[in-house]
């Protein structure tokens, strides 16, 4: 097993390559790069489509799917500029795809570029994309219990959304919990409750990106 | 990359042979083994409650998740024989820990053994843990889309289930393409609809492990 494993590491050491080369890009152009990570239908698309409608941020989208091309065609009817990849069952996006992904993107027109990862809250949390940084989704239903179940993206996370709030009424939601549990995991990031549907909560979220973005392009020496 | 995929290859083999191993004792014992798959927070250890609540079946479970306890805490509230795996990051069970962990199941005594895989529906669809079969569990926040974007287990389960039904009033869940997806991509599942807090549904699917139990009970030679 020991043999297997090494390769594994000298693959991923491969692809931090092209994370690398990705990151270098970004700060040269100031552009910032977000790594949405979520559960299958945890309502990372309807996010994204709600972000996009606000005004005042260039945005787009590289989607990840094991299949199908629906959430890339969901963001092109907005008019975002946005790539679909299909990983055929792979479990998460490596960086070696998203670079040739950005290949077809405007990217000196954005000030952020979204990545729609694979719906797992588990194997993405592990690969380096060269992103600026990570974000956690969790859609209410899915319970507070989770953060725990599935620390290591809820630790690596610089933001943690709570979505699909507008179900709460409905569910029995421990919202202490999952603020305590949250705060243990990772004291220093903030969290968005968010209805996509509704648009409760999109404001913040986003005033949270632009911010981003802004400092981002502060920084291009 | 081949010498890593062959390699991967041959670790997986290794694992069927323990998938082989507990799929013929097993048959021996005439003992069923459900392997439930399904995202986060998508009910699963709930089904499993309201399963272990109907009388005339004796279960067990095999509970995988990354980190915590919880679920198997649960589970053994209810008197139910239950062995917790945490997998320490680790995106789905695989055989030789399953074999482990049923050492310490009361094995002779039981109807059906389940396995609760980890919350994940990408990765656990493509390990063999020597069960009959896999059950795909989709809870309806999570979309009517989600069987054609993750069809590599919804194309090899032997029951699919969408729980959560009490929350389809506050939905927008599209049942007929849900129910059309399902049917293209496996003709021959049943397809159950389960609100495990009400109860309803509960029943037509213990009657569906109770029917299999019993199949599996009279192939004993």
């Amino acid at each position: 097993m020991n043999k297997i494993v090494t390769l594994q590491q000298s693959v991923m050491a491969e692809d931090e390559k092209f994370a690398a080369a990705i990151r270098d890009r970004n700060t040269r152009m100031g552009l910032l790069m977000v790594n949405i990570i979520g559960s299958p239908g945890c309502g990372k698309t309807t996010l994204l489509e709600k972000t996009a409608l606000h005004a005042g941020l260039s945005m787009a989208v590289i989607e990840g799917d094991l299949a199908t091309d629906r959430d890339a065609e969901r963001l092109a009817r907005l008019g975002v500029p946005v790539v679909q990849i299909n990983t055929k069952g792979g479990c998460h996006l490596e960086a070696n795809v998203v670079e040739k992904a950005m290949e077809s993107l405007p990217l000196d027109t954005l000030d952020v570029l979204f990545i729609e990862n694979v719906g797992n809250l588990v194997c993405p949390a592990e690969f380096d994309l060269g992103e600026d940084f990570k974000v956690a989704v969790l859609s209410a239903p899915e319970g507070a219990d989770k953060p725990l179940k599935y620390p290591y993206l809820f630790t690596s996370a610089k933001a943690v959304l709570l979505t699909k709030t507008d179900l709460l009424p409905h569910l029995s939601f421990d919202m202490e919990m999952f603020a305590e549990d949250t705060r243990k995991l990772n004291p220093a990031a903030p969290v968005f409750h968010v209805d996509s549907l509704s648009g409760a909560g999109i404001e913040q979220w986003v005033g949270f990106i632009k911010l981003k973005a802004k400092e981002k392009k502060a920084n291009v020496r």
